[in-house]
């Protein structure tokens, strides 16, 4: 595959036409850069799988070409993926400071740290791969230390503004920088790439600031032990919860694999500010009075393995919540996750505590990291891109974004909504769609990655939706008689002690059905087994409305 | 089972703590009515299952004393479990025309209609059932037709509201009677069961004429064919998508088996204005410019076997959406909906159409059927109960409806937030809470119910999440040599031409089994499946970090 014998190619790898899995690409002549490398969570018809990443095919058919992955924040759907990269290709990676420090927690994890060509960079570093030189600006995000990237190649100026929402007044890290911005759009820029999350959504996404005020009211109000769940990544949240602690006079306890580590990480690296003395362990907490108990925990998708979720079925060893506590929930809910924190949420309301919940911003105790419609005209406007692609979001928050950049005057023309695998050219100062490159999702499951196909996922579903019938036949290799009865096994499928009498009529269908067949029909295994799926299958589809998965298996001795 | 010696019993088999199935009976000595009999549909930890139906094992147990059912309106939430209550107990059911035209569609498709004893009831309507004596009273939802309850006993009186809203500008139907409500309350009520749904949310519900409005500008400014998708059984919103219809000049084609079967019962029995000539078939729309017509159709939760999914997906035989074309979903997403929906959103930006869609009332096209917390606190003050049992919602919603009877002037321990399955009993003048009766989930499960045990299901959800390997052994009944190689099957568990190497060790790992057991081992079938599901498992999940479930067969010859 030669897709750039000419110009210059922005692909996308992951992260259009969907939320996770971010990575992006941009290629001049024989220089390879890639941006991001996320993993997002499986949705329920892909059962069994752990994780999803990008495939990475391209990448390693042309592994000569890539010369970095450059990494925007280190938020799961950006860094997710890297372990699995690099245990395939091994190059080198930039990310700022904090970003690279939750990168190294995965490559320890997986082993790959020591091997790891890691390099710190910031808004003030430069690097090279060929002819593409990129520089960096700093960014507003939920997680301190985010950059965007300005990519400078003989084809003109791409940028990538990674996740951003203009926060005028941030919790910690830098202010967003406007001036750099401007100054990158004045100089003119061919290919604006802008994440899309919010471009649903009207106005100015609020200040993170203003959760603090709302934590800090509800910490004075509580007579008991507070506990706070949050995402670990949204580290400024993370900071503001350490403040109203700090404020209240209460000691912190944290809950959660993931909390701890981000915590770790960022405090080490000086991205959160935590007083000596104030983070205590969680079989601390009995020796405090409960006004002066705080908790930080993970769980506020109510995922069920997490700690909330724990804490509100009072399964958690170390820590009860106890009548009269408080819970704040200061997280949204992504799609698909609303019926597990609603269940965590119920269960929180039985042990009595008092619990702030509510979907969006309704309790103050959560606002979006992702900049709305006015910041993403925001961008636009201090940009001023010749074409814009817009990425990171699904199919209609990508065509908003395009109806929002009509509006600042980007022709329709020059927005390409694009797919993942779907290259844009740019060539003689023109951008047009190129070449499609493979892209796709790798399936992790287990400690593999990517023998999952499709075939053993449409057998999952069907396993899982009316189960499986197994029938063994023993056949003599001689004579092709039957040498025993058939035997008939079910799994999944209908309670055996309650079905009793379809499971005997299926064993006299098997025997019917065998005793039926001639000795030549016999011979043939895959007739055997045709024709013993057909009948069993109607009959069983006859008697129950039902499709169970029918294995015969042939035996010859 | 004597729970009802003395008193009067009021009971949930089904509604609290839930959304869904709705079933509640009362019981004065030997005479139980039964409230409602509706059905829910599973969640994706019960693979496979079809409907969830409440558990009558009490009404069965004391079928001699069941009456009557009364149902309050022709929703699944409260008529959808009726087919597999009547399959099992013939009793009379009592509702009005409307609501009895919804329940004779299902009793048909179950072949029930012919014996089943049906009872048109009204507002003017009175039934008795020994000491137990019902009134009805008018109350506005999302359909026409409802109707509250109001039981006289010689323990005092009890209110079941049904599903209301307090809607002073229906669309169809009559007027809440807040005077009747007023009448009854001022006549002194022992205990009100109230619905809870809404009971989070502050304020007023609007009133559903407010949708009518969107919906005609939408109309009046489409310039090509208009979609509106809405829950069939909303039947006063499908009536303001007529009465669009009408005003703007467009034939309306009505997609999807729930909405031709909802709009026929409605329009026959009177409950929708239709005018002649309004409504086409599909395949005639053709022969009418894409401006004079409009599609209304099922699928607005993004139901992917309904007519808006294939539609969206270009799959509908009859009707395609085109580029300009305008589709409304006139419908709030039910929690664990909002994947489906926006992806059938995203599906539909593809083609081109213009979509109205959004959270909530963000558009205007959709408003509650259900009052929020001011309509309850309405409806508590007419009723003055001098106990609440809050019914129809999930914990949290009931524990709000509490706060909210507080803030009223009940007492909070006279009002009861029970689970299904307990009773409040009424004794002298007081309630307690009081014996506890069977009550639970009944699957239905292709066309049995019930027979779907909870192995069945921990299997399903085994198979789908890691697959299976079935191992197969022939022994000689004899000598227990093995007279073939063992047979070694994965279903659901990895590719198998990506991982023959594993496969072939788990081969070698059986035979080397089996050839480790001695005669006197080998006689016992359960000792050789257990050792072989050891030895497999261990070796499986150490190389793959999965447990499929391991199935050895020993077949004697």
């Amino acid at each position: 595959m030669k897709p750039t014998e000419h110009g210059l190619l922005i692909a996308a790898l992951g992260g259009v036409n969907e939320i996770g899995k971010n990575m992006y690409f941009i290629q001049y002549k024989d220089d390879i850069v890639v941006i991001d490398c996320g993993s997002k969570f499986p949705t329920e018809n892909l059962p069994g799988i752990d994780l999803i990443v990008p495939d990475i095919a391209y990448l390693l058919e042309n592994q000569e070409k890539v010369r970095a992955l450059i990494v925007t924040h280190g938020h799961e759907d950006h860094i997710g993926g890297i372990p699995y990269l690099l245990k395939q290709l091994n190059l080198p990676v930039y990310a700022s400071k904090l970003t690279l420090g939750l990168i190294k927690i995965k490559l320890k994890e997986h082993g790959l740290l020591r091997e790891a060509q890691l390099h710190t960079i910031s808004a003030d570093s430069a690097m090279q791969a060929g002819e593409i030189n990129a520089t960096f600006f700093s960014i507003n995000h939920s997680i301190p230390d985010c950059l965007g990237i300005c990519f400078q190649t003989p084809e003109g100026t791409v940028v990538h503004t990674g996740d951003f929402k203009f926060d005028m007044s941030p919790v910690s890290g830098p202010y967003p920088d406007l001036h750099r911005m401007a100054e990158i759009g004045k100089q003119g820029v061919k290919v604006l790439l802008s994440e899309s999350t919010n471009a649903e959504r009207p106005g100015f996404t609020p200040s993170e600031r203003q959760v603090g005020e709302h934590l800090l009211d509800a910490f004075i109000r509580a007579k008991q032990q507070v506990f706070v769940s949050t995402f670990a990544s949204n580290v400024n949240r993370v900071q503001q919860v350490i403040d109203a602690a700090v404020e209240t006079g209460r000691k912190l306890v944290l809950l959660g694999r993931s909390m701890v580590n981000v915590v770790n990480v960022s405090m080490e690296l000086g991205y959160l500010q935590i007083p000596d003395g104030l983070l205590i362990e969680p079989e601390e907490s009995e020796r405090y009075p409960a006004d002066q108990i705080a908790v930080l925990c993970t769980g506020s998708q109510g995922e069920p393995m997490a700690a909330l979720s724990r804490l509100a079925s009072s399964k958690h060893p170390k820590i009860e919540i106890l009548p009269g506590d408080t819970v704040i929930i200061a997280a949204g809910p992504i799609p698909g996750n609303e019926r597990n924190l609603a269940h965590v949420i119920d269960n929180l309301y039985v042990l009595g505590a008092k619990v702030i919940y509510g979907s969006g911003s309704a309790t103050g105790m959560h606002v979006s990291g992702h900049g709305s419609q006015e910041e993403l005209k925001l961008m636009l406007t201090l940009m001023k891109p010749e074409y814009l692609i817009p990425v990171h979001g699904e199919f209609r928050m990508l065509y908003q974004h395009r109806l929002l950049a009509e509006s600042v005057g980007v022709p329709s023309d020059h927005v390409f909504i694009v797919n993942n695998g779907d290259a844009v050219r740019i060539e003689d100062g023109k951008a047009s769609l190129g070449p499609k490159v493979p892209a796709g999702n790798s399936f992790v499951d287990g400690i593999g990655i990517g023998e999952v196909g499709n075939i053993v996922l449409r057998d999952r579903r069907h396993l899982s939706s009316d189960g499986m019938i197994i029938i063994v036949t023993t056949l003599s290799k001689s004579e092709k008689t039957m040498l025993a009865d058939p035997e008939v096994i079910s799994r999944g499928f209908v309670f055996v002690r309650e079905s009793e009498e379809l499971m005997n009529q299926i064993r006299e269908l098997v025997l019917s059905t065998m005793n039926g067949l001639n000795e030549a029909e016999r011979s043939q295994w895959s007739d055997i087994k045709q024709t013993l799926k057909d009948n069993i299958g109607r009959f069983i589809y006859s008697q129950t409305k039902k499709r169970p998965m029918i294995l015969p298996i042939v035996i010859e001795v």
